[in-house]
């Protein structure tokens, strides 16, 4: 039995040659044909139009989600490859409601600070909460100041992003944990509720909304996000006077869970009809600004794969599957049932690739595999893709939808886009259609495209 | 004496040792710092907000761009490191005055489309001229078409940039002979004005300037730009109707040439100060939007260099001298004037890198130089921009400023930052502020800044 070490060796090595025969050879030619396609007469962009300004923004659960699911079935039904159909999936249902407001007391009057509800908060009572404030920089701090000084108070999360991080996701990463955790760590000492900083490395006063989770055994106190230019005042405010008051009142609420559904449609293998590569993004949004880059974007990259094989006459030997998946924002329920289902019915996915993270310049892609060889594999491709700038290959992981398929074996890539601007609108009123451009957005869909179509043609042969 | 081809596969070599170790050496520390330096703390993005919201646009011979010297000047002597100073040179003056209106005559009445004079054009008659119109979109069509169908008419190229360019740049250079030349093609065959479809490859009703020329022998007649949405309309309309007629009135005017600056500042090297390397990017903007991306960018990148090296402690052991050039646009005679000046004080410049091709997040370096051996010299530290997402490396040239010097063996650098975006915003009314990402920007100085370093600390040997 040959050493781990030595077979990615010799997968490496013949990578190498293999890619370059077939960088000069009709792959990149093929390549070239979908990237110039998408530039040309890309439909992504109308089609984000459409999603972005026409329905909004949806929440799973939201009458704007489901418009979002009948729209897009239609959609992919009217590029004419056959089998377009609902997956159904039950989503829990959080409301923001019309209640948000965090005022600053100070000698001269109340002060308004920007805020969102977080989702999956719990409201306060009706009226608001009226407390002192505490304000940490890490979890490490509030650990020390312990329940003497905790309790009775809000814990302010000072946190900020790290702009020394080239991946914005990284410092995202790092500072994620201050909104998901925040308040479970709070309500430990007696927190009465919980105020994380904005995740974004702009200064503005936009707040940016997202998940958070409780632990059963902790009780549950209201939790928000406050802008990033909110954030500097109250902790300026806090140096001056660490005795100021924060009247703060949100009146969200989770409902029961709903039905709501994955949109599926799939394009079926010539000769290996069996072999699934799974294309997608997520169709539900936040309940702020429009859900352009996020996912809206992944969404029509995803469904222009059906009209990028069709236009160009290109017949895949492997079954492409292209699925807009429902509930990442707060469940990630459609991953899961979409999962559950694959392997209930013994589906064998080769590969699945997700764009997740905006319409951007792609800059990469980024896979994780149970099996390595698979990843060292995939990288042959490498060359073909940088006549279109995407160079940046790493192995941080697919993408959250897809996530669920790891254990069936699958090789799971996420697009990776320039990320400098995309926590200047994740999770905002201000991520809609005008942030986007036309061509970093159809790019990605040329780049999910190439690589679909490649594995399509080769599988994932460091598999057999 | 050894074949041109051996020794540059001999430094090709050497380059590929050399990138190996050095990579993990020292320069990949100080190349780390300083992109961390204008992450964390960069001054570009304030700059720039002062230079394009509170100065403005700065066309040369404008009241603004003295404004705008007066303050570079400043700026940078306030960094204090000692030399800092204007080089006088007279500039061109156009103006567009305050009329310049395009109506297409229907039964309907009149119909405005939005149009901009082009830099150097003259004017109309007072009260304007009414025409029928010829559509091209080749200089070959309006050859073919001749005197006969051209004479008393005005000329409309409509000739869109081509999307199928990943470097939008590339499109530029396929699509500008239509700006820069078309009135003059069209004066040839009796034409009275030329319109040009605006050079972007966007879709809206923003017309975009730029400089043209006229050929002493030909007649000079007025050309504007339409935006490529008025463009689309004047054609479709001209389909249904060939005899339609438009009315043009601009009163834009050339005024004698005026005294205006170069911004220089330097750093004196502490081993080499006759070795120089200039950093740069063009103080003046066109008369429209304020000139942000375009080169604004360029500018306040350049200028944070001597913050980099002063906050950082470097000391180069070359002389690194920023020039902030004046009238790029519609002369480049500050380029022209420094190189001159060069030349007569028997100055040796070693390189120059330039910043002009907007405030985006940088994708690679672009070079030229009459000895090729330096080129392929400072590609050894491609590795140390790798972990910034700097990869393409190519041979497409310097920049307009930085160009005059190429004769007296200086390599010629220029920035190259993702190009999608740029001619959405390229000399119209949008090129502001707000279309600027903070990181994008820094990441741009940081790129410029490393890239001067290693110059100043190995300077061009493949040159000895």
């Amino acid at each position: 039995m040959k050493s781990k070490f030595v077979r990615l060796l010799m997968v490496g090595l013949g990578v190498i040659m293999l890619g370059h025969f077939r960088s000069f050879g009709q792959d990149s030619v093929v390549v070239n044909k979908i990237f110039t396609h998408c530039l040309e007469q890309g439909k992504s962009y109308e089609r984000l139009r459409y999603l972005a300004d026409s329905i909004g923004n949806r929440l799973s659960g939201s009458a704007n989600a489901e418009k979002a699911v009948k729209w897009a079935l239609k959609t992919m039904r009217d590029v004419g490859h056959g089998s377009c159909y609902l997956q159904e999936v039950m989503v829990p249902v959080w409301v923001r409601n019309d209640v948000e407001r965090l005022d600053m007391i100070t000698s001269k009057g109340k002060s308004k600070l920007n805020i969102f509800s977080l989702g999956g908060s719990v409201a306060t009572r009706q009226g608001g909460l009226t407390a002192g404030v505490v304000e940490v920089k890490t979890f490490e701090e509030l650990v020390k100041l312990g329940r003497d000084k905790v309790e009775g108070k809000i814990v302010f999360f000072n946190a900020p992003m790290k702009q020394r991080f080239y991946h914005t996701f990284e410092a995202y990463g790092d500072a994620g944990k201050y909104r998901w955790a925040g308040a479970q760590n709070a309500a430990k000492y007696g927190a009465v509720a919980s105020i994380t900083r904005s995740l974004t490395l702009a200064m503005d006063d936009n707040p940016h909304t997202g998940a958070m989770g409780y632990v059963d055994s902790i009780p549950k106190i209201p939790a928000c996000a406050i802008s990033t230019m909110g954030a500097e005042k109250l902790s300026l405010a806090l140096a001056q006077n660490p005795s100021l008051r924060l009247e703060l009142e949100m009146n969200c609420e989770t409902r029961p869970d709903q039905l709501s559904h994955n949109v599926i449609a799939e394009i079926r293998g010539s000769e290996f009809p069996d072999e699934i590569i799974v294309v997608g993004g997520h169709l539900d949004s936040w309940d702020k600004g429009h859900g352009a880059h996020d996912d809206g974007a992944g969404c029509v990259q995803s469904m222009e794969v059906l009209n990028i094989f069709k236009e160009l006459g290109l017949r895949p030997k492997r079954t492409i599957r292209v699925v807009l998946f429902m509930n990442e924002e707060n469940g990630l329920r459609g991953g899961k049932k979409y999962a559950e289902e694959a392997k209930a019915k013994g589906e064998k996915h080769i590969a699945a690739i997700e764009s997740d993270a905006g319409g951007f310049t792609p800059a990469g892609f980024s896979s994780t595999c149970v099996d390595d060889a698979k990843r060292v594999w995939f990288r042959q491709w490498k060359n073909l893709f940088e006549p279109y700038a995407i160079f940046q290959w790493d192995d941080d992981g697919g993408g959250a939808d897809i996530g669920p398929l790891k254990d069936q074996g699958a090789l799971l890539i996420g697009l990776r886009p320039d990320s400098q601007r995309y926590f200047d609108y994740h999770h905002t009123d201000i991520d809609t259609f005008d942030k986007v451009n036309r061509r970093e957005l159809h790019l990605g869909a040329g780049a999910i495209a190439s690589l679909a179509w490649l594995l399509s043609e080769y599988g994932v042969s460091a598999a057999k």
